[in-house]
């Protein structure tokens, strides 16, 4: 157990901070996997030190607030500074079928699916951490998509596309709705490539 | 406090039950608010007991356990028996839009809303509350809608505009995305009802 005290005493004999930067990673790790595991309602700053090894004290000084603590940890399961160019760049007639190319893909993968389905149930637990992904998905995602897009109201469109890829996560991963659950990927792609391509390039009322 | 001992005692005195039926609705009372305000997760039956003012013990004896007793209190905001017909009956070419209407017009509500996103919040939160919410929604909306459809792949249909609701009170009204969250309903309708429109009649791929 390492605390505040025995920090500030270990500094003040060297002037630097051995180990601040392992006990970090250990917080951040401890926090991505229960925040994954459990939620993000049933996760505490103490839950987080304890599986660390550290005082609680040392996670808020560290790093704030549990929905700061959240925002550092949440991962998306893939760049999107690397991925969104690929996927408008090229036809625009078919960036709905390369969109859910790429969501429906990342699904299948046990990473991307973790993270995926864990970001929804996130957002979907407490406003806090709604707030986070709101952030997040807007600036690092939505923003950036509405820029290359081109097209009138192109915020609007992001965040159409988006209410169809978050209700697929919830319906075929999360709630499993049947026939949704078990139906072979392409097949999901074929059903809501129209519907992103739609709310994506064509003429919206 | 009531306990299970003093129900039998009281019980083997008059032969019957007095109390048992407001004891029960207290019970639902405040299942019914914990759920609501604080999510499936945080809920237990430890705390339901609490603002009912009964014994634990006696909330696990009337309902079994917090899966049982949230199947028992979760309501839909309306009653599917006397709106699907509604919905289906008429014009085949324009039941998109009816469906955009009828959903978008109940979350507009203050109990249609709180409903409605606490359902969905609810679903993925653990996979416990997201089974109940499969079965119910399986039994009670998208089986009746997909025997009333007459179309192919009926289930299927029903699960996909499924998915495009649950998006979009995601979104909107969960997460917030703008500028969904801030849109007038008529222009949502006029959004999601093509979508819709495609899934439950359209040719499917």
């Amino acid at each position: 157990m390492i605390t505040v005290a025995d920090r500030s005493r270990s500094r003040a004999r060297t002037g630097r901070r051995p180990g601040d930067s392992g006990t970090r990673e250990a917080i951040r790790a401890a926090a991505r996997a229960q925040f994954a595991e459990q939620g993000y309602d049933r996760t505490s700053l103490r839950s987080i030190a304890l599986q660390a090894g550290v005082d609680p004290t040392l996670v808020s000084h560290f790093f704030g607030s549990k929905q700061q603590l959240f925002a550092e940890v949440m991962q998306l399961p893939f760049d999107p500074s690397a991925v969104l160019p690929r996927i408008v760049a090229g036809d625009p007639a078919t960036i709905g079928t390369r969109l859910a190319t790429f969501v429906v893909t990342v699904l299948q993968t046990p990473e991307g699916h973790a993270r995926l389905t864990g970001l929804v149930r996130a957002a979907a637990s407490e406003d806090a951490a709604a707030a986070v992904v709101r952030e997040r998905v807007t600036r690092e995602i939505l923003a950036p998509l509405a820029a290359k897009l081109g097209s009138d109201r192109p915020e609007l469109r992001g965040a159409l596309a988006a209410s169809q890829v978050v209700g697929m996560v919830m319906a075929r991963h999360v709630v499993k709705v049947e026939p949704l659950a078990s139906l072979p990927a392409e097949q999901v792609i074929a059903l809501i490539g129209p519907t992103l391509q739609r709310y994506l390039t064509e003429p919206l009322p």
